[in-house]
């Protein structure tokens, strides 16, 4: 959809004249997604103040480009970089706004020989914030396929099965309801691992009496979900009814807080005064949440510190835990879209799921 | 094995006196792991010139930092580069060496406020192009799944399965043999495809007729294997076995002519010239291979215009190829460890394998 990109393209304009450049060089991977509909690993995009782009990327990604950015200049080489500022400098750019971010001290050095590089900031990031329908329909169906997938594994945890396996479960049956890939590495943790909040799963079986906390999401369209559950391997026990009661009350309060205008310190306090409340302060070290689109962490960061208003058609995640060294931990993340009214795009049951294995079984299930 | 991360920052520390600093602090990812034993998408190891190192990294990998890293001082914060740019200055260094092409502008802008940064080079990457025996055994265990994953994958190949349920075949085969994840995106180029050199698989079903090309690996260890193989489904054609014929003397001859003390134009034009002779030679535009190991590409790089010799002990691969636009291609690709004989590690067969399926088969296969 070219017209799509070419209005990104025309409100970053209006961004590189604010800054009083004749041009922006974008060499932010996901940036340049976002303005060209291009998926390169090797890309940069020359846009100037005024007039048609150019888009450059290398030989492994001509017909990609030619199918996707029809609507774009386009030069395939290697050095992208060098060669879009050759090409600024033949077209009468002299000032070029960068992503200091992004760009290594090294290519900068390389490209002042030539051209005056002034900063762009997070411009680009900012217009991201807030998504167009085209972008959040991707970000539902990265959800969709994710609370389907959860939903086809449940009945997979019993007693014996490894973090592993669950984890390796969860990321095939992704792929098989169409996602890319995983937006991340899946997170199984179990038992006393479910403690650490990014716990790489291992081959610990699961036991009777674990908490579970798996925290995954598929990539759809280059867009990510990211969603957390956590289960119970047989009856759970009073502390394990605890914290979750705690962080399931604290999680709808942080969701009920997350409206267009709230200040991003207060979403996070909102879900946080609860779990300090009941004296888990200490429980609780991460961020609240985070916006999610082309990237599974990008702006809004909603922590404490953080300063900002949330805007409207801002997905952004809601994710409190609390974890007990040595003991165990519960974490519950969905992601919602900013607006009028509550919109969450994942929809997997937030109530504790007790899951009453039997005792013998046979891995792998004979049906699946 | 703290010892052999010990040494390696033994030799890092000659690097940083022939700079002239007082310390280096080391920002690539790859670097880190290399000189720490840490595996952390957030952590930066600060060297001195002369004492012990101090390595920071966030929460989320203090477990495993405590764990891999006994030997050396820890920090646990999240800003890693920032908190080390103090740790310098409050032990009296003044002089830091830095990664310029690893550390963007914005983070460098905001560490000269303190330090004074001088460039260090790939110093690290130059240390890495020589492997010791633990990371040739990493390698090697790596090179062995791949083997054995295409091993197993190759009864499934036959009419009607698509090139993405092939790719997707290979990738769960290395997770069950152990593999980390797949070292990149696997590549699954079928008919027409199989001209594009870096194609992403798709869902054409495979056709008799066609030449397959498979060009993945697995990671094993923090290292990376990458091997290609091109089979012919059905009796192959005269030209595809003219090409493959052609690709297949070319990486002989470019396996022989990697040997230490080499030039990599050398061993690049020893394959590249048999190919140019054959008339192909605008069908083959890549480099004729690189070094692996902690990167899937990392130095030495062996193409027409690179310059160097090839050190022993180093593995790299050789991969030539030819592609036919619209019609199809074959590569083969091998990683090689240079040293006093030859020594493959990927051991496939490199003869044309043709596979003869039956026309009516049942998908999924019944038994796997």
């Amino acid at each position: 959809m070219p017209e799509i990109h070419e209005a990104r393209r025309r409100r970053a304009q209006e961004k590189i004249v604010e800054v009083g450049a004749d041009a922006a060089l974008i060499t932010s991977r996901q940036n340049i997604t976002y303005l060209t509909g291009l998926a390169s690993s090797n890309a940069a995009v020359l846009i100037p103040a005024d007039g048609a782009a150019v888009l450059a990327t290398d030989s492994r990604y001509a017909l990609a480009a030619e199918r996707d950015c029809p609507d774009l200049e386009l030069i395939i080489e290697r050095f992208v970089e060098t060669r879009l500022a050759t090409e600024a400098t033949t077209r009468g750019m002299r000032v070029v706004a960068f992503e200091a971010h992004e760009m290594t001290v090294q290519r900068h050095a390389e490209l002042t020989k030539t051209l005056t590089l002034v900063e762009f900031g997070q411009a680009i990031e900012e217009l991201r914030v807030s998504k167009d329908p085209t972008e959040l329909e991707l970000i539902a169906t990265a959800c969709r396929i994710s609370d389907q997938a959860l939903s086809d594994t449940f009945r997979l945890i019993r007693p014996g099965l490894t973090e592993r396996a669950l984890a390796a479960a969860l990321d095939r049956r992704m792929a098989e309801l169409g996602a890319a890939r995983p937006a991340f590495d899946t997170i199984v943790a179990s038992g006393p691992n479910g403690a650490i909040p990014h716990h790489s799963p291992v081959d610990r079986p699961l036991r009777r009496g674990d908490l579970i906390t798996m925290d995954f999401g598929a990539m759809y369209g280059g867009y990510n979900a990211d969603m957390t559950r956590t289960v119970a391997l047989g009856e759970p026990a009073g502390w394990q009814r605890e914290i979750y009661d705690l962080v399931a009350t604290a999680q709808r309060a942080g969701i009920d807080a997350a409206r267009p205008g709230a200040d991003v310190a207060d979403v996070d306090a909102a879900a946080r005064d609860l779990i300090r409340d009941a004296g888990h302060d200490e429980h609780f070290q991460h961020g609240l949440g985070h916006g999610i689109g082309l990237e599974v962490h990008e702006a809004p960061l909603m922590g404490y510190g953080r300063t900002g208003k949330l805007g409207t058609r801002v997905p952004v995640t809601v994710e409190p835990g609390v974890y007990l060294p040595g003991k165990g931990g519960v974490r519950i993340e969905d992601v919602l879209v900013t607006g009028d009214s509550l919109h969450l795009l994942t929809k997997t049951t937030r109530e504790l799921l007790v899951l009453l294995a039997m005792e013998t079984f046979t891995w792998p299930p004979r049906t699946t």
